[in-house]
């Protein structure tokens, strides 16, 4: 089953273990998985680590309690030690297992970010060739998550990646060196078709197409960072989401669509303000650079309307009233209190009549929607924060507990 | 005062905090240090720093609870942890006083070890651009001690540096930087005539030759590593131990002895065992050449016997059994349970009668030496254990408290 790598001649499988599987005795059921892949006959194996539970986290507060505002640079030295933390330990615990381990923090493993800052940081580029030593010496290697390192005046820089960096690092190295499998363990059963605090005891998807998960991603469910799956369209690698503490097999990522179900998942994004404006002709290109200049994320857009985070309200609001002449606009009105819903499904591009189904369910459940956005395989609608877990649930229960 | 620097024409300080002078609140008092030296127009200040309190014994500690024998590769990347977080905290605690200062780790500091080890290495040589360009942009420069790499498989590796590494660290960075001083800031009011377990109170020393204190280190006393110390001969970097909560001066280093007393320290290596050979000609080499291959020190040697650490008289007598013959030894004795007690001062190099003073105080107070060696400076007496500290406080007396 497992694909031969070019350069190895032999299958390469990256796993990603997340904090809460680090942590304490849980680092040797991590070092056990690993074990149980090698003996699996699994030769080539990376294993990348978050830092243990909330390590990063305490490492933020304890620089804020000496500094209220930490240089970006400190500050991704000190987080960076997390993972640092994790990777030895983790090495450590193979070792003792007799598995040969050799850890490697982001910098050492050849990961170069690109350049543009010390922390929330995109990987550049991986040179690949210490990995490749390393796993043909017979040694699994062990990589810090969620860290790079660029040359800045020629002085080797560490960096922080964006949220969801250790996914990213996993996938990211998993391509570029040519894994016929990526493994994400997490602390959930897999991906899961809708979020488990808003909907009981949700499904579990068996699989799921690149193109829904970035949807999903990219409609507020923090699963795995979209950039990183930008890179796996690229590869023949095989993304896996699966449980860390239990043997189910979790989520396989597909490239094309292995099911026949219209919707694959319903997520939300929350605390969301719905900007409403009126406006003369031409309004719109220098609202929207405005709106860029001043670092606002429009999530939704249906004609003169525009969904951002409530964060942002207020900033709007002073956009919109120092430049409203100047951007021709004639009235405006910006609130807040409202939450994204999105439905996402590879189904939906070749079967019709799906927005009429959810139009109709959120209709015989009295709940109005303010806003609604189609895309090619998903559709969003905003409504009310009061009313959104309602609407969340009758249309999951139309699409996956009583599909018609 | 200040002398000039040939690189960058300004004065370069170089100050090391030990782990007790950093933990909690006590980084902001290390702070404020290094800010009082830039009011005090010290323009140019690298700052070297230790773990936190007792981290690096935790972070080995940890290790051991996964792995009772972790290999040294991931050992040195754990415990390096250490002096990255206060190595960060201390760079956000300057920044919080609106000191505009950057952390580097030993790596970043183009500090390369010798590449024999992960562990117990020793500084090869500093590339000192980086830490020239970030003085010069007007930043002071944190440093990790204790820490270097080298370049392994083209992969950049962690080395820890031996014992003592963060003291070297900072007189490597001084004497390469060019630093008119380097100030060692510890936890005690500087170097002491005695060790303080052993004579109550004993005196703090003004100043101390650099013969004296490699003499006083290499009988036994951690004050500064004794591989540092062969650095500062060749500068002319001025070397002070100075307290951390106290505004004392603390001890200089001269390069020349500047006072006129004959003893300057009594010191003591504990837990010392004492090997007796009798043997036919020529064995020496041969036995020395096999503790040699066995790792074993050899402390004191006085014709045919010899002291060495007590951990090690099980090894030497199985190597004298073993080959007892083959190095032609007739009969061979190997007692633990003493002590080497070292008397240092470069004013015993002209001085005559100084070794019948101590010999006849050891005999007034009944001490019975089992090997005595001289060198140019110092003298050396192997006693029982019982008896050490009633010799050291009897010679402390002599030539402290009542010099003739």
């Amino acid at each position: 089953m497992a694909k031969k790598n070019p350069i190895t001649d032999e299958g390469i499988v990256v796993v990603k273990f997340g904090g809460t599987g680090l942590v304490n005795e849980r680092i040797f059921l991590a070092a056990q998985r690993i074990a149980a892949l090698k003996r699996k006959g699994n030769d080539h194996i990376v294993a990348v680590v978050s830092a243990q539970g909330n390590t990063t986290d305490e490492l933020i507060e304890l620089a804020k309690s000496i500094n209220p505002d930490p240089d970006d640079r400190s500050l991704a030295l000190l987080v960076s030690i997390g993972e640092m933390r994790s990777c030895a330990l983790l090495t450590m615990a193979l070792n003792a297992l007799g598995v040969s381990a050799v850890a490697l923090t982001g910098w050492q493993a050849g990961i170069r970010t690109n350049g543009k800052g010390y922390l929330d940081a995109r990987i550049a580029g991986i040179d690949p060739r210490a990995i490749h030593a390393l796993l043909n010496q017979g040694h699994i290697v062990v990589i810090t998550g969620f860290q790079g390192g660029f040359i800045h005046d020629n002085v080797p820089e560490i960096a922080l990646l964006e949220r969801g960096g250790s996914d990213t690092t996993a996938i990211y190295i998993a391509c570029i060196i040519g894994a016929y499998e990526c493994v994400l363990y997490k602390d959930v059963l897999g991906i899961l078709a809708a979020p488990p605090d808003v909907i009981s005891d949700p499904e579990v998807l068996t699989t799921i197409s690149l193109g829904e998960l970035e949807e999903t991603t990219e409609s507020g469910a923090e699963v795995v960072s979209a950039h990183a799956l930008a890179m796996l369209r690229e590869s023949k690698c095989q993304l896996v989401v699966r449980p860390m503490f239990s043997d189910d097999l979790g989520t396989f990522v597909t490239l094309a669509p292995e099911h026949d179900r219209i919707v694959s998942s319903i997520t939300f994004r929350p605390e969301i303000a719905l900007v409403r404006i009126i406006a003369r002709r031409r309004f719109r290109t220098g609202i929207l650079n405005a709106f860029t200049k001043g670092h606002i994320n429009i999530y939704l857009r249906e004609r003169n309307n525009f969904t951002v985070g409530e964060q942002d309200a207020e900033k709007i609001k002073n956009i919109l009233t120092d430049r409203g002449k100047e951007l021709n606009i004639t009235r405006y009105s910006v609130q807040t209190g409202f939450v994204q819903i999105t439905i996402v499904g590879e189904g939906m591009r070749h079967t019709p009549g799906v927005l009429s189904q959810i139009e109709q369910i959120l209709k015989e459940n009295a709940i109005r929607s303010s806003l609604c956005s189609t895309g090619e395989i998903s559709v969003s609608y905003v409504v009310r924060k009061a009313r959104y877990k309602k609407a969340m649930n009758a249309l999951y229960d139309h699409f996956f507990r009583n599909p018609t």
